[in-house]
């Protein structure tokens, strides 16, 4: 099963937060600050959206910062993704 | 009787939440997660929606994650559905 | 009298909560979920509504399902109406 | 003196409350339901209004019904008016 | 000195509230209903404001009703004057 | 060092407060009242801002008020500035 | 690793608090003042943004003001940046 994203929306996989910190002591799960660094999945299609055309400008592969709060959070088979539109992605790391 | 949407409007039909743990403990309904999975049961012509142009791109029948917390619950005929507006659709599962 | 009403608003008639449960109850008024079934009962004439080409596309005697807390609640010959926006109104029900 | 509206503003007159209930008792003013009929005194002449152009569709002397909360209530001469614009007038009653 | 306002800005002179009831007792400041009806001082340009064309429709020396709570309250040389944008101005009194 | 405001931004100084009242008594700070009224330092130049063309319309030198609690307070060489979009900027004194 | 801002988005990089005030005392971190003065990293491309054509206006290397409470900061190799929309920068120091 893959998601196809409408759209502008862009689905991305969130890159671990590094559950052991620098020295050596194991963070519970809560403690870990959520990274806003994440790998582009899927791209949607971009054009007409809410009355404005939308170019897409990541592709798959891509690491990107997104912005923090932004997107919906979507669990498939197990794994979990999160879906944001294009404009909530503010830079990609090269 | 069936439901005939307006506009950009798409009727979902969420997929049963799944009421048995992989343990075998049944859930009572308020315990299991909401599934964003739903299954579109009927799409709206489209045209224009608040003086913009939309383009319907999701089929009766497709298998589709929805915004969290949008559309209307609507109950026909003892069965419940939900009628969100297409931008309400993150991505289709495929 | 009649209501006539202005632009895109459609004037709409609850139809009424079932008062007895299936097993015989006789439910006091507030104990009904007010149902968001209505029939059409006026149609506005569309046309630029705040700035927007609206093409009326409810007619009276339309069933139909209409958005949760839409609407104005009025009072005419003793007889109680909702009029919403047809932007309010979900879909039809055939 | 007279209130003459600009745009898309109307000036309307309340129909009065009625004072006494069926049975006879007389009301005293905050315990009547507000009535949200009112008369067209003065119409605006309509135009381009914040960017967008508006036809005025309720002449003088139209009984309407318009939306509750809506509107600024003004003293002129010991008399009340409520000036609304003309998009907050849900049905003219005929 | 004298204010000259901009774009679709209007500049109001509130007229004095009636110090003296009827029966004659003088209200303090804080008792008396600040009147919504003021004389227009100066009026801005209009033309192009905020992406929409304006076209002023008041000219000073009017006496109009303005919305309650809006504007800014200005003083000068020890006048207190309030400036409006033209759409917070209901209606001409004539 | 000088601030070149960008957009439709004009960089404003605040006149001083006058720190003595008429009777000579000398009022601390903060029983001040601010006063709105302020020097155009700078002024952006204008052009598409935010999808819509602005033309500036004051310049450097002039006496204006402004919108009470608009703008940013900014500190450049122990100076305080204001910065405000034009929009904010009600009326100039002349 | 380079961030590169989509859109009109623009990486900032926050100029050091002074950690010593002029006496000589030394500040913990959250009795300094957060400085709103910024030099520009990296500027994205403009263009089309939500519909709008916005043309970039600032560069690599300038000293810039930007908006309090604006853009979001980002941690990428230790380093701390900010990135914002150029609508937050407010002006050019030169």
């Amino acid at each position: 099963m893959k998601l196809v994203p409408l759209g502008d929306r862009v689905v991305l996989k969130q890159l671990e937060a590094e559950e052991t910190t620098k020295s050596g002591i194991v963070l519970p799960g809560q403690a870990q600050e959520k990274p806003q660094q994440a790998e582009v999945i899927a791209v949607g299609p971009g054009g007409m959206v809410d009355g404005k055309e939308v170019k897409m400008e990541v592709a798959a592969g891509d690491q990107v910062i997104y912005s923090k709060y932004a997107g919906t959070e979507v669990k498939l088979d197990g794994e979990e993704y999160i879906i944001v539109k294009q404009s909530d992605i503010l830079a990609v790391v090269k």
